[in-house]
Protein backbone atom coordinates (compact mmCIF):
# COMPACT_ATOMS: atom_id res chain seq x y z
CA UNK A 1 0.00 0.00 0.00
CA UNK A 2 1.27 3.27 -0.81
CA UNK A 3 0.31 6.61 1.14
CA UNK A 4 0.54 9.84 -0.71
CA UNK A 5 0.09 13.42 1.32
CA UNK A 6 -0.96 16.74 -0.23
CA UNK A 7 -1.33 20.24 1.01
CA UNK A 8 -4.74 21.94 0.17
CA UNK A 9 -4.90 25.53 0.15
CA UNK A 10 -8.88 26.36 0.32
CA UNK A 11 -11.83 25.47 2.28
CA UNK A 12 -13.35 23.54 -1.34
CA UNK A 13 -10.79 22.46 -3.37
CA UNK A 14 -10.21 20.33 -6.40
CA UNK A 15 -6.44 18.78 -6.99
CA UNK A 16 -5.51 17.06 -10.21
CA UNK A 17 -3.89 14.00 -8.70
CA UNK A 18 -3.61 11.88 -11.96
CA UNK A 19 0.41 12.30 -11.82
CA UNK A 20 0.88 11.51 -8.65
CA UNK A 21 -0.84 7.94 -9.50
CA UNK A 22 0.83 7.40 -12.66
CA UNK A 23 4.14 7.95 -10.31
CA UNK A 24 2.89 5.11 -8.55
CA UNK A 25 2.22 2.77 -11.26
CA UNK A 26 5.59 3.67 -13.02
CA UNK A 27 7.69 2.72 -9.71
CA UNK A 28 5.91 -0.26 -8.87
CA UNK A 29 6.30 -1.09 -12.75
CA UNK A 30 2.50 -2.10 -12.50
CA UNK A 31 1.34 -3.72 -15.60
CA UNK A 32 -2.44 -4.61 -15.92
CA UNK A 33 -4.97 -4.89 -13.03
CA UNK A 34 -6.62 -2.21 -10.66
CA UNK A 35 -5.68 0.14 -8.37
CA UNK A 36 -7.66 1.64 -5.23
CA UNK A 37 -7.58 5.13 -4.13
CA UNK A 38 -9.22 5.32 -0.82
CA UNK A 39 -9.18 8.52 0.94
CA UNK A 40 -9.48 8.28 5.01
CA UNK A 41 -11.20 11.51 5.91
CA UNK A 42 -14.68 12.35 6.37
CA UNK A 43 -14.53 15.84 4.96
CA UNK A 44 -12.62 14.84 1.57
CA UNK A 45 -13.40 12.48 -0.91
CA UNK A 46 -11.75 11.52 -4.46
CA UNK A 47 -13.83 12.02 -7.74
CA UNK A 48 -13.03 11.34 -11.67
CA UNK A 49 -14.34 14.28 -13.86
CA UNK A 50 -12.91 16.38 -16.56
CA UNK A 51 -9.29 17.00 -17.02
CA UNK A 52 -8.55 19.90 -19.82
CA UNK A 53 -11.10 22.65 -18.87
CA UNK A 54 -10.71 23.92 -15.09
CA UNK A 55 -13.91 25.73 -14.98
CA UNK A 56 -15.15 21.87 -14.83
CA UNK A 57 -14.34 21.70 -11.36
CA UNK A 58 -15.46 25.33 -10.28
CA UNK A 59 -18.83 24.64 -11.73
CA UNK A 60 -18.28 21.17 -9.85
CA UNK A 61 -17.58 22.74 -6.37
CA UNK A 62 -20.13 26.12 -7.23
CA UNK A 63 -23.08 23.26 -7.63
CA UNK A 64 -22.23 22.06 -4.54
CA UNK A 65 -21.72 24.75 -2.35
CA UNK A 66 -25.35 25.94 -3.48
CA UNK A 67 -26.42 22.88 -2.76
CA UNK A 68 -25.43 22.14 0.83
CA UNK A 69 -24.06 25.52 1.77
CA UNK A 70 -21.83 25.78 4.90
CA UNK A 71 -25.04 27.02 7.06
CA UNK A 72 -27.48 25.17 7.29
CA UNK A 73 -30.57 25.93 9.92
CA UNK A 74 -31.30 22.64 12.17
CA UNK A 75 -27.30 21.30 11.78
CA UNK A 76 -25.89 19.97 15.41
CA UNK A 77 -22.71 19.18 14.42
CA UNK A 78 -20.26 21.41 16.93
CA UNK A 79 -17.49 21.58 14.18
CA UNK A 80 -19.24 23.81 12.01
CA UNK A 81 -18.24 21.32 8.95
CA UNK A 82 -21.11 18.90 8.62
CA UNK A 83 -21.59 20.12 4.64
CA UNK A 84 -18.12 19.00 4.49
CA UNK A 85 -19.03 15.78 5.84
CA UNK A 86 -22.31 15.01 3.40
CA UNK A 87 -20.59 16.08 0.50
CA UNK A 88 -17.88 13.25 1.24
CA UNK A 89 -21.12 11.20 1.92
CA UNK A 90 -22.00 12.34 -1.43
CA UNK A 91 -19.10 12.27 -3.66
CA UNK A 92 -17.17 8.93 -2.00
CA UNK A 93 -14.17 8.56 -0.27
CA UNK A 94 -12.75 5.55 -3.41
CA UNK A 95 -12.04 5.06 -6.85
CA UNK A 96 -11.26 1.88 -8.47
CA UNK A 97 -9.51 2.31 -11.93
CA UNK A 98 -8.71 -0.18 -14.35
CA UNK A 99 -4.64 -0.44 -15.06
CA UNK A 100 -3.73 -2.37 -18.97
CA UNK A 101 0.00 -2.08 -20.29
CA UNK A 102 1.16 0.38 -17.22
CA UNK A 103 -1.51 2.84 -17.74
CA UNK A 104 -4.52 4.18 -16.19
CA UNK A 105 -7.86 3.09 -18.58
CA UNK A 106 -9.08 6.60 -18.22
CA UNK A 107 -11.13 8.32 -20.79
CA UNK A 108 -9.53 10.95 -22.85
CA UNK A 109 -11.09 13.50 -20.73
CA UNK A 110 -10.65 12.15 -17.13
CA UNK A 111 -8.47 13.48 -14.47
CA UNK A 112 -8.75 12.20 -10.73
CA UNK A 113 -9.11 14.65 -8.01
CA UNK A 114 -8.99 14.80 -4.23
CA UNK A 115 -11.84 16.93 -3.24
CA UNK A 116 -11.73 19.33 -0.59
CA UNK A 117 -14.65 20.10 1.47
CA UNK A 118 -12.88 21.35 4.99
CA UNK A 119 -8.96 23.07 4.32
CA UNK A 120 -6.93 24.04 3.84
CA UNK A 121 -5.22 21.15 5.51
CA UNK A 122 -2.86 18.67 4.94
CA UNK A 123 -4.37 15.22 3.82
CA UNK A 124 -3.51 11.48 2.96
CA UNK A 125 -4.71 9.05 0.28
CA UNK A 126 -4.00 5.50 0.04
CA UNK A 127 -3.19 3.21 -2.67
CA UNK A 128 -3.36 -0.25 -3.70
CA UNK A 129 -2.75 -1.63 -6.97
CA UNK A 130 -4.03 -5.16 -7.20
CA UNK A 131 -2.85 -7.97 -10.35
CA UNK B 1 -11.00 -6.31 -20.74
CA UNK B 2 -14.37 -6.03 -21.91
CA UNK B 3 -15.86 -2.85 -23.70
CA UNK B 4 -19.07 -2.35 -24.97
CA UNK B 5 -20.55 0.32 -26.33
CA UNK B 6 -24.00 1.96 -26.31
CA UNK B 7 -26.23 4.70 -27.96
CA UNK B 8 -28.21 6.92 -25.76
CA UNK B 9 -30.98 8.26 -27.52
CA UNK B 10 -31.95 11.62 -25.06
CA UNK B 11 -30.21 13.89 -22.95
CA UNK B 12 -30.71 12.00 -19.75
CA UNK B 13 -31.37 8.98 -20.03
CA UNK B 14 -30.83 6.00 -17.84
CA UNK B 15 -30.60 2.55 -19.90
CA UNK B 16 -30.58 -1.16 -18.04
CA UNK B 17 -27.64 -2.68 -19.04
CA UNK B 18 -27.49 -5.81 -16.83
CA UNK B 19 -28.24 -8.07 -19.75
CA UNK B 20 -25.18 -6.92 -21.00
CA UNK B 21 -22.99 -7.66 -18.54
CA UNK B 22 -24.93 -10.90 -17.64
CA UNK B 23 -23.28 -11.76 -21.37
CA UNK B 24 -19.88 -10.99 -20.22
CA UNK B 25 -20.20 -13.36 -17.29
CA UNK B 26 -21.73 -16.28 -19.66
CA UNK B 27 -19.11 -15.64 -22.47
CA UNK B 28 -16.78 -15.57 -20.25
CA UNK B 29 -17.73 -18.69 -18.47
CA UNK B 30 -16.69 -16.65 -15.24
CA UNK B 31 -18.19 -18.17 -12.26
CA UNK B 32 -16.87 -16.62 -8.48
CA UNK B 33 -14.86 -13.00 -8.11
CA UNK B 34 -16.03 -9.81 -8.86
CA UNK B 35 -16.94 -7.89 -12.19
CA UNK B 36 -15.81 -4.04 -12.23
CA UNK B 37 -17.72 -1.68 -14.77
CA UNK B 38 -16.06 1.49 -15.31
CA UNK B 39 -17.58 4.58 -17.62
CA UNK B 40 -14.89 6.51 -19.88
CA UNK B 41 -16.75 9.13 -19.97
CA UNK B 42 -17.36 12.58 -17.44
CA UNK B 43 -20.69 12.91 -18.49
CA UNK B 44 -22.09 9.74 -18.02
CA UNK B 45 -22.16 7.22 -15.13
CA UNK B 46 -23.48 3.95 -13.82
CA UNK B 47 -25.55 3.35 -10.91
CA UNK B 48 -27.71 0.34 -9.75
CA UNK B 49 -31.39 1.03 -9.24
CA UNK B 50 -34.76 -0.70 -9.15
CA UNK B 51 -35.07 -2.80 -12.51
CA UNK B 52 -39.46 -3.55 -11.87
CA UNK B 53 -40.95 -0.28 -12.30
CA UNK B 54 -39.03 1.81 -15.36
CA UNK B 55 -40.79 4.87 -12.90
CA UNK B 56 -38.40 5.07 -10.77
CA UNK B 57 -36.04 6.17 -13.70
CA UNK B 58 -38.19 8.17 -14.59
CA UNK B 59 -38.30 9.56 -10.70
CA UNK B 60 -34.34 9.79 -10.21
CA UNK B 61 -33.81 12.08 -13.44
CA UNK B 62 -36.93 14.51 -12.40
CA UNK B 63 -34.80 14.69 -9.03
CA UNK B 64 -31.04 15.17 -10.39
CA UNK B 65 -32.46 18.16 -13.23
CA UNK B 66 -34.27 19.58 -10.39
CA UNK B 67 -31.12 19.99 -8.34
CA UNK B 68 -28.92 20.26 -10.64
CA UNK B 69 -30.52 22.01 -14.15
CA UNK B 70 -29.32 22.50 -17.23
CA UNK B 71 -28.48 26.14 -16.42
CA UNK B 72 -27.09 27.59 -13.32
CA UNK B 73 -25.80 31.97 -12.97
CA UNK B 74 -22.51 31.22 -12.16
CA UNK B 75 -21.37 28.65 -14.20
CA UNK B 76 -18.13 28.71 -16.40
CA UNK B 77 -17.74 26.19 -18.92
CA UNK B 78 -17.88 26.95 -22.01
CA UNK B 79 -19.66 23.58 -23.29
CA UNK B 80 -22.68 24.17 -21.20
CA UNK B 81 -22.97 21.13 -20.15
CA UNK B 82 -21.65 21.64 -16.32
CA UNK B 83 -24.70 20.39 -14.67
CA UNK B 84 -23.52 16.75 -16.63
CA UNK B 85 -20.54 17.00 -15.16
CA UNK B 86 -21.74 17.62 -11.59
CA UNK B 87 -24.39 14.51 -12.17
CA UNK B 88 -22.03 12.36 -13.11
CA UNK B 89 -19.58 12.61 -10.07
CA UNK B 90 -22.38 12.42 -7.78
CA UNK B 91 -23.77 9.37 -9.21
CA UNK B 92 -19.60 7.96 -10.08
CA UNK B 93 -17.87 6.22 -12.80
CA UNK B 94 -17.72 2.56 -11.74
CA UNK B 95 -19.88 -0.08 -9.96
CA UNK B 96 -17.98 -3.48 -8.18
CA UNK B 97 -20.14 -6.08 -8.13
CA UNK B 98 -19.73 -9.45 -6.46
CA UNK B 99 -20.48 -12.97 -9.18
CA UNK B 100 -21.50 -16.38 -7.27
CA UNK B 101 -21.77 -19.27 -9.64
CA UNK B 102 -21.93 -17.35 -12.87
CA UNK B 103 -24.35 -14.82 -10.94
CA UNK B 104 -24.61 -11.59 -10.45
CA UNK B 105 -24.91 -10.82 -6.48
CA UNK B 106 -27.76 -8.45 -7.09
CA UNK B 107 -30.92 -8.10 -4.69
CA UNK B 108 -34.47 -9.33 -6.48
CA UNK B 109 -34.66 -5.63 -7.77
CA UNK B 110 -31.94 -4.54 -8.77
CA UNK B 111 -30.44 -3.40 -12.10
CA UNK B 112 -27.51 -1.94 -13.27
CA UNK B 113 -27.94 1.44 -15.29
CA UNK B 114 -25.68 3.68 -17.56
CA UNK B 115 -26.81 6.90 -16.79
CA UNK B 116 -26.39 9.40 -19.75
CA UNK B 117 -26.46 13.19 -18.93
CA UNK B 118 -25.80 14.85 -21.63
CA UNK B 119 -26.68 12.76 -24.94
CA UNK B 120 -27.29 11.87 -27.71
CA UNK B 121 -24.18 10.20 -27.53
CA UNK B 122 -22.27 6.66 -28.51
CA UNK B 123 -20.46 6.10 -25.28
CA UNK B 124 -18.34 2.70 -23.97
CA UNK B 125 -17.59 0.88 -20.94
CA UNK B 126 -14.91 -1.24 -19.57
CA UNK B 127 -15.94 -4.12 -18.13
CA UNK B 128 -13.46 -6.25 -15.93
CA UNK B 129 -13.82 -9.58 -14.10
CA UNK B 130 -12.06 -10.37 -11.52
CA UNK B 131 -11.69 -14.67 -9.54
CA UNK C 1 -19.34 -14.52 0.62
CA UNK C 2 -20.91 -13.65 4.16
CA UNK C 3 -24.07 -12.46 4.40
CA UNK C 4 -25.19 -10.08 7.46
CA UNK C 5 -28.50 -9.08 8.08
CA UNK C 6 -29.84 -5.83 10.61
CA UNK C 7 -33.21 -4.07 11.27
CA UNK C 8 -33.00 -0.96 11.26
CA UNK C 9 -35.95 1.30 13.15
CA UNK C 10 -36.83 4.50 11.36
CA UNK C 11 -37.68 5.60 7.88
CA UNK C 12 -34.07 6.79 7.64
CA UNK C 13 -31.08 5.98 9.55
CA UNK C 14 -27.69 5.35 9.28
CA UNK C 15 -25.85 2.40 11.45
CA UNK C 16 -22.40 2.47 12.22
CA UNK C 17 -21.62 -1.44 11.21
CA UNK C 18 -17.98 -1.12 11.33
CA UNK C 19 -17.39 -3.16 14.11
CA UNK C 20 -19.50 -6.11 12.17
CA UNK C 21 -17.46 -5.97 9.49
CA UNK C 22 -14.78 -6.08 11.95
CA UNK C 23 -16.27 -9.25 13.11
CA UNK C 24 -15.87 -11.02 9.81
CA UNK C 25 -12.05 -10.17 9.40
CA UNK C 26 -11.17 -11.69 12.85
CA UNK C 27 -12.95 -14.61 11.85
CA UNK C 28 -11.88 -15.16 8.62
CA UNK C 29 -8.54 -14.50 9.96
CA UNK C 30 -8.35 -11.52 7.22
CA UNK C 31 -4.59 -10.25 7.06
CA UNK C 32 -4.35 -8.52 3.60
CA UNK C 33 -5.83 -7.15 1.47
CA UNK C 34 -9.43 -5.55 0.52
CA UNK C 35 -13.03 -6.06 1.53
CA UNK C 36 -16.14 -5.28 -0.35
CA UNK C 37 -19.53 -4.56 1.33
CA UNK C 38 -22.58 -4.74 -1.11
CA UNK C 39 -26.32 -3.50 -0.35
CA UNK C 40 -28.67 -5.57 -2.56
CA UNK C 41 -31.67 -3.40 -1.97
CA UNK C 42 -32.71 0.14 -3.71
CA UNK C 43 -33.40 2.03 -0.67
CA UNK C 44 -30.81 1.32 1.03
CA UNK C 45 -26.92 2.29 0.63
CA UNK C 46 -23.78 2.10 2.19
CA UNK C 47 -20.98 5.22 2.96
CA UNK C 48 -18.48 6.25 5.50
CA UNK C 49 -18.04 8.94 7.45
CA UNK C 50 -17.49 10.39 11.36
CA UNK C 51 -17.61 7.65 13.72
CA UNK C 52 -17.35 10.17 16.61
CA UNK C 53 -19.43 12.67 17.08
CA UNK C 54 -23.57 11.14 16.29
CA UNK C 55 -24.49 14.87 15.32
CA UNK C 56 -22.63 14.07 11.53
CA UNK C 57 -25.42 11.44 11.26
CA UNK C 58 -28.02 13.58 11.93
CA UNK C 59 -26.64 16.23 10.13
CA UNK C 60 -25.85 14.23 7.12
CA UNK C 61 -29.42 12.49 6.48
CA UNK C 62 -31.02 16.16 7.38
CA UNK C 63 -29.09 17.33 4.33
CA UNK C 64 -30.73 14.53 2.40
CA UNK C 65 -33.99 15.41 3.18
CA UNK C 66 -33.90 18.68 2.42
CA UNK C 67 -32.52 18.48 -0.66
CA UNK C 68 -34.47 15.20 -1.47
CA UNK C 69 -38.09 15.28 0.58
CA UNK C 70 -40.29 12.53 0.31
CA UNK C 71 -42.84 13.89 -1.66
CA UNK C 72 -41.70 15.71 -4.76
CA UNK C 73 -44.55 17.28 -7.77
CA UNK C 74 -43.89 14.61 -10.33
CA UNK C 75 -42.75 11.71 -8.69
CA UNK C 76 -44.81 8.69 -10.71
CA UNK C 77 -43.48 5.47 -8.77
CA UNK C 78 -46.42 4.24 -6.87
CA UNK C 79 -44.58 2.78 -4.04
CA UNK C 80 -44.09 6.48 -2.65
CA UNK C 81 -40.86 5.80 -1.74
CA UNK C 82 -38.58 7.60 -4.48
CA UNK C 83 -36.44 9.73 -2.77
CA UNK C 84 -35.18 6.30 -1.29
CA UNK C 85 -34.37 5.26 -4.78
CA UNK C 86 -32.55 8.74 -5.66
CA UNK C 87 -30.78 8.96 -2.16
CA UNK C 88 -29.72 4.87 -2.48
CA UNK C 89 -27.90 5.97 -5.74
CA UNK C 90 -26.14 9.11 -4.91
CA UNK C 91 -24.57 7.82 -1.45
CA UNK C 92 -23.79 3.93 -3.57
CA UNK C 93 -24.60 0.81 -3.11
CA UNK C 94 -21.50 -0.28 -2.13
CA UNK C 95 -18.03 0.15 -0.41
CA UNK C 96 -14.43 -1.15 -1.03
CA UNK C 97 -11.94 -0.44 1.98
CA UNK C 98 -8.05 -2.27 2.03
CA UNK C 99 -7.14 -4.41 5.00
CA UNK C 100 -3.63 -4.10 6.29
CA UNK C 101 -2.29 -6.64 8.99
CA UNK C 102 -5.67 -7.68 9.93
CA UNK C 103 -7.53 -4.35 10.20
CA UNK C 104 -9.35 -2.06 8.34
CA UNK C 105 -7.54 0.86 6.80
CA UNK C 106 -9.90 3.37 7.57
CA UNK C 107 -8.79 7.39 8.86
CA UNK C 108 -9.01 7.63 12.26
CA UNK C 109 -12.42 9.50 12.53
CA UNK C 110 -13.76 6.74 9.93
CA UNK C 111 -16.80 4.39 10.73
CA UNK C 112 -18.86 2.46 8.10
CA UNK C 113 -22.99 3.33 7.79
CA UNK C 114 -25.50 1.38 6.51
CA UNK C 115 -27.87 3.77 5.28
CA UNK C 116 -31.75 3.17 5.61
CA UNK C 117 -33.60 5.55 3.41
CA UNK C 118 -37.21 3.85 3.61
CA UNK C 119 -37.57 1.55 7.01
CA UNK C 120 -37.88 0.04 9.34
CA UNK C 121 -37.06 -3.06 7.62
CA UNK C 122 -35.03 -6.26 7.62
CA UNK C 123 -32.29 -5.55 6.09
CA UNK C 124 -28.69 -7.89 4.49
CA UNK C 125 -25.43 -6.83 3.27
CA UNK C 126 -23.35 -8.84 1.63
CA UNK C 127 -19.13 -8.88 2.20
CA UNK C 128 -16.45 -10.58 0.71
CA UNK C 129 -12.56 -10.35 1.18
CA UNK C 130 -10.80 -10.45 -1.29
CA UNK C 131 -6.37 -10.86 -0.85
Amino acid sequence: MHSISLQTHKRCELIDITSRINEIIAKENFRDGFLMIFVPHTTAAVTINENADPDVCHDILLTLEELIPHIRKGYRHGEGNSDAHVKASLVGSSETILVENGRLCLGTWQGIYFCEFDGPRTRMMNIKTVS
